[in-house]
């Protein structure tokens, strides 16, 4: 699609199927336990039967989508990695040798990763945007593009060295704020780098002051290629009515532009953790989400989310699988 | 065994392997990742291969333990459910209709119920003690012997009307402080049956106050059934070096008498979640436990500990798995 084409998928957006989630919580109540025993556990089930438009769920189909980008930004040294780093971990991807391969198979998820062009950096958007129009509708496209119709959820992720950085402009330019509130060390800086990482988002905000009160302009002046695939792949799977497991700080920075633009539009997305990156917690907060894990990970390539996912096939496996008080002869609350 | 016999099993507890834990230690820090990044999954691959006892560490045969038993305290109207329940709960362990039995199922787990003589409840402690010494050391042997020596990790659990109640009363008699502090709504009390299990609790360690300071003691005379067979299965792994994940309330309460005991006596144990059940979060700072998962569940049955197992499992796999930065040719953190 065109760069103008983007803000027209905001429109039309599906509700949550409130028969599937009523027939959800109706059955969570006649289950053999006390009301609200599984805690987060009933919230999820409901949650899931709702975007997936059925009651009982289910988690055949599970995608997980990393997309991977370089950053001009990099340039005013915000990492402790080097930049080609980007494309030694897509080739250790392709190898089986990342922490999201161990995780995807042993949640049972389908992994793809997608590249982003790698060898053209977005620009330093400390002095141009990030990326010209075209090239955000393409990475935005290639996101919407890559999530399949048939999917029972979805989780997006990536990896770019610098996006630490992207994510924290993107998160200021949307919610406003000092550029320090959204500032962390990332992969590993120490006080100095974190403070030139804090300068380039500032001048990142002053660079383009004028130009990103619009959030989709907002992702294209200081986001990267893989923030736009996982906004667009985000928004394809609210209109294919799939249930979304959020991961970290850049996922969540990339996708707070569709809620930005479209106050709910993130209602078919859960948090599937709080990374261990400062600006995560605030970014969530944000958005209200709550996180299912907070167990300090920072590690990005949807990491956290596919450890999340486990929590939710408990979920369905508890709701879908017990039996009701009747059909036990399980005497209920004394007085109810 | 004998009641003075279950003094001596706190004798001669091994300690963690620490060329496990370094051996885990070192790989960690090779793998392609910032180093901390996968948050608390690296320290559960080092804890784990230190209390296996090898590296690297495995989870192939993993059993869950659910013990059940009645308590003379429902007397005085502490729970929203009659008694009758827990048989009735056991019944559904054994056909398949519970949380924990889906909960297994989806976590490869195997799930042994233990139903301690149902039909003969514990003493009202408020009155007498709970237990004789030999219906004690007949429960707690039974959770000794059931652990097998081949387990790769244990999680134990209960099934008991009435045994948040034990619980609240077997923390204070163990920790101090005030009934209400252990005290909460368990399975659905409202605030005026709250307040009933808080007078409860009071009058134990009224009651008992001369005998409850043995931990051992505090465990016949306020505890049940289920929760001494809980505490004599978490000593018997920590003899077979076998790591436990730890469930609600009413289990840590019972193991915490083996840490009065012997402090360091739950090194092998992690904290799978906090409870919705207010005592759960005050008990876990008092070993200092930081807990896995904080989604409100408080059902017990040990359904809180098999969500956990899946955090476990991806610790184990990400670490067993994944490439070394020489492996899979990617750059180290600059200046590193």
């Amino acid at each position: 699609m065109n760069y103008d084409d983007i803000a027209k998928q905001f429109e039309n957006l599906p509700a949550a199927d409130t028969d599937a989630q009523n027939a959800s919580s109706s059955r969570e109540g006649n289950l053999t336990k006390p009301a609200g025993s599984l805690g987060r556990l009933e919230e999820l089930s409901a949650w899931c039967a709702a975007w997936q438009g059925r009651h009982p769920a289910a988690l055949d189909n599970v995608q997980i989508l990393v997309f991977a980008g370089n950053h001009g930004i990099t340039a005013q040294g915000v990492s402790a990695f080097p930049p080609e780093v980007t494309v030694q971990m897509v080739a250790n991807f392709a190898s089986g040798g990342a922490a999201i391969n161990q995780l995807a198979a042993v949640q049972g998820a389908e992994l793809r990763v997608t590249p982003l062009d790698l060898d053209t950096p977005t620009a330093d958007f400390t002095v141009a945007p990030a990326m010209t129009e075209a090239e955000c509708a393409a990475a935005f496209t290639t996101g919407f593009d890559a999530v399949s119709g048939d999917l029972d959820a979805l989780i997006v992720g990536e990896m770019g060295i610098g996006n630490t950085t992207t994510a924290a402009a993107l998160a200021c330019a949307l919610f406003g704020g000092a550029a320090a509130d959204w500032t962390g060390p990332g992969t590993g800086l120490d006080a100095a780098g974190v403070a030139l990482k804090t300068r380039a988002v500032a001048a990142a905000m002053e660079r383009h002051g004028e130009d990103i009160g619009d959030p989709v302009h907002a992702l294209r002046c200081v986001g990267g290629r893989e923030l736009a695939a996982m906004a667009g792949a985000v928004l394809a799977a609210r209109h294919r009515r799939v249930p979304v497991i959020l991961d970290g700080f850049v996922t969540t920075a990339a996708v707070a532009v569709l809620e930005k633009a479209v106050p709910g539009a993130l209602d078919h997305c859960v948090a599937g953790h709080v990374s261990g990156e400062p600006g995560h917690r605030r970014l969530l907060e944000r958005l209200d989400k709550a996180p299912l894990l907070d167990i300090g990970m920072r590690l990005g390539e949807a990491s956290g989310a596919a450890v999340a996912l486990g929590i939710l096939r408990c979920a369905l496996a508890a709701h879908n699988g017990m039996a009701t008080f009747d059909e036990a002869a399980v005497s209920g609350q004394v007085g109810s």
